[in-house]
């Protein structure tokens, strides 16, 4: 019998402010972060997952993982992952953590962080990364692992079961399928970053050109002017062939975003993404009736299944772009996925980030071989950065994510990351204090951001 | 000049689950706790502010709280209190911070605590009450104080403008008719918990009519036939007249709800509460449409404006549930009075836990002076307990909230409470571990639940 020592909870933080990677309109001077998670066991066994952030308040995520995680820990790893339902809904029933949320924010991270933790340590038990564990799981272990509370008035147990048992006897032809196609599609978010020059956005939007995308994605919504004159330069490199996409990140109210996605509409975008809050079900519902035929996405701060299960009632967005660590793991995703597959909304995780790109991958495979049995409007996000931070990095080609081959989630940083990035006791950011001190005092504004 | 020179955060909890005190469907053995925050000056005025949880992870939001305060420490204190609507988008503004909500639990919780904290200081800077503050202040005031962001579609600033002039001249009659009143209309929760035995609920109840209450309110929706038993009780008791609401805690899906709250409609219940998920907006809506003429309440677990925002829209709920330490301060929940008004939906607030009752007796004064101008349909909820650990308690009479007089938002506690219960230093939890450890080395069960 193999038993859960311990868990180690590390707050983990990149100075990716310095660079103005990952500036959009709404977040400026994000440091990439991850409150990253490793279970630990008398055995060789292990498990990996975190829950991103963007730097201050990792600290909370980290310690409330620590806290979710205390139940797992004496316990026998057999019990805890031949029924993963049930291990999640006693993590999730601890009635004052819920509180906290409910079922969002700190708390919510955090249980995405221990249960991907908790799934990585499934698919390296069974020795076989997590996509092959997911589609080699029968519909009925499918439905018992989802959480399908507060659901019923969308979707009931026996509709999820309908579905999954609609696609098996394809899913060996699905998964040789993404093999021919040289993995599944993704699209880039890396050349259209607010804060880079107009030279470095065509330079970068012409390398994604050259390695293939089809799909691009620039951040608007600071200064309409400079969207206008953005939007030009990228038509003017990817021709009217390639999508589109454009980035609001929640910047504005309702008809704000009508009417500055309709000044943007001359450059045919496929989609607006987070165009408003992305609790405003309503809201993102009355900009897609008055937006159209430009798409409305969002998702990747969409809090829980209870919210998505409202985007779709409303008949909200046409792209769902659900997170990987932002939702409870893959125990709240799998719901998020039947409920898309439903009402036929095509899922295009947000990626990104700290190690999303990681975990999406595996969750985009998952969809196509036993759930949507589509690849129709799907492309996953990808963004190039990070990933040398990663054991087993995603990898890209030619527009697509290669099927990943390695156990587990792919969630595993390098031991040195933990010890460089970690914050503040990591050598970068030890090094960093002790510069920025060194500099104030002599005189000289401090050039490093400590997060 | 008088500067903000800290902030003092402290992780108050109370042993309530010793007594089932605050025991329902779906929290069964919470322990009352408060992030409670002290700002400091170099004068005599300080500010006192909290939120209210049930336990484990209210470390959390008191480590939030001191991290969401920083920005306020070495600031002028009239600076910051001149213009609260700039001092709160201040806060609101690190985007950092934000990630880990948007707007919702725990970094939205401490938000609270903190901006609670700068209201009370403002209250006590004017030497009144908050209610007195609030009523004093131009409408041009009130809608510069309030977060009006993501309501455009909804409530315009004109809007807001209008609704707060409308009522203008006649705040000084409705005042003195609050005081000829007696207070503000309260109802009472204290009789009605789920782990009460059904002869202490018949004697509570007894207790409520004999104190002058029109209204009560029972836990329902942990086991049907109870749930008959001790309504047929309730009635019984408080007779046909007397208003009998429901509260199920969110333990139900959708269609559950709708079967159960029928099985309960000989009852007459004014309403039921918290049905559902608190975030499922259309799922309200479907249940209120089908429980009719039973009204529907939520709101102590609505996380922010932009949720109270669409439950208007959607005509989800009959009463608004807006909760003083969930909500973020004044500024929020200035705006979620605007837009019941506007949607013609009466706010009857959350109260209980640890010093809620003190908080709203503020609001529900403010909303009839200023907004409002209705009693109809509206009552707050009263429960009686943990009053003692406050400075400047509420007082009931005759079922109804006795105007505050001393200045401040009467968010203060003693220095005993302090000491005794701050977690786990405080002389209540060092001596309960103390006893816990006794117990445990002769093989006694431990008696004490350490929260």
């Amino acid at each position: 019998m193999t038993i859960i020592t311990g868990v180690d909870v590390y707050d983990v933080r990149f100075p990716t402010s310095l660079s103005a990677d990952g500036s959009d309109a709404m977040n400026k001077d994000g440091d990439y972060s991850a409150a990253y998670v490793v279970l630990t066991t008398d055995g060789a066994l292990r498990g990996h997952g975190f829950t991103f952030t963007i730097g201050r308040g990792n600290d909370l995520c980290a310690e409330a993982a620590r806290q979710r995680a205390q139940p797992l820990i004496g316990r026998d790893v057999d019990e805890i992952l031949d029924d993963l339902g049930r291990t999640y809904r006693e993590l999730a029933a601890d009635s004052q953590l819920r509180w906290l949320g409910p079922e969002k924010g700190v708390v919510h991270l955090a249980m995405a962080a221990v249960m991907n933790a908790v799934w990585d340590m499934a698919a390296r038990r069974a020795g076989v990364p997590l996509w092959r564990l997911l589609v080699d799981m029968t519909p009925e272990q499918l439905v018992d692992a989802a959480d399908l509370r507060y659901l019923s008035d969308a979707l009931t147990r026996d509709e999820a079961l309908e579905i999954l048992r609609s696609g098996l006897s394809s899913r060996t032809a699905r998964i040789a399928d993404l093999e021919d196609r040289g993995g599944y599609p993704c699209y880039t978010t890396s050349a259209g970053w607010l804060g880079y020059s107009d030279d470095k956005l065509r330079r970068l939007l012409q390398e994604a050109v050259d390695e293939g995308y089809h799909h691009v994605k620039l951040k608007v919504g600071a200064d309409l002017d400079d969207d206008v004159r953005r939007l030009r330069i990228a038509r003017e490199v990817i021709g009217w062939d390639a999508n589109l996409m454009i980035d609001a990140n929640q910047v504005w109210d309702v008809p704000e975003a009508i009417e500055w996605v309709g000044r943007l509409a001359e450059f045919k975008p496929l989609w607006i993404e987070e165009p408003t809050s992305p609790d405003d079900v309503l809201g993102h519902a009355r900009i897609r009736r008055e937006v159209a035929p430009i798409g409305v996405a969002t998702g990747e701060h969409g809090m829980n299944r209870v919210l998505f299960k409202q985007m779709f009632q409303a008949e909200a967005i046409d792209f769902c772009q659900l997170d990987a660590a932002r939702l409870a793991s893959v125990n709240e995703i799998i719901s998020v996925y039947l409920l898309a597959h439903k009402f036929g909304v095509p899922v295009c995780p947000h990626a990104g980030g700290v190690g999303l790109c990681e975990l999406v991958q595996h969750l985009s495979i998952f969809d196509y071989v036993a759930v949507s049995g589509s690849l129709e409007n799907r492309v996953t996000e990808y963004v190039d950065h990070l990933h040398e931070n990663f054991v087993d990095p995603c990898i890209v080609k030619n527009g697509h994510y290669l099927l990943p081959t390695q156990p587990g989630y792919s969630a595993e940083m390098h031991a040195e990351t933990i010890a460089t990035y970690t914050f503040p006791t990591g050598s970068y950011w030890s090094e960093a204090s002790a510069a920025s001190l060194a500099a104030a005092s002599v005189g000289v504004p401090g050039s490093v951001s400590t997060g």
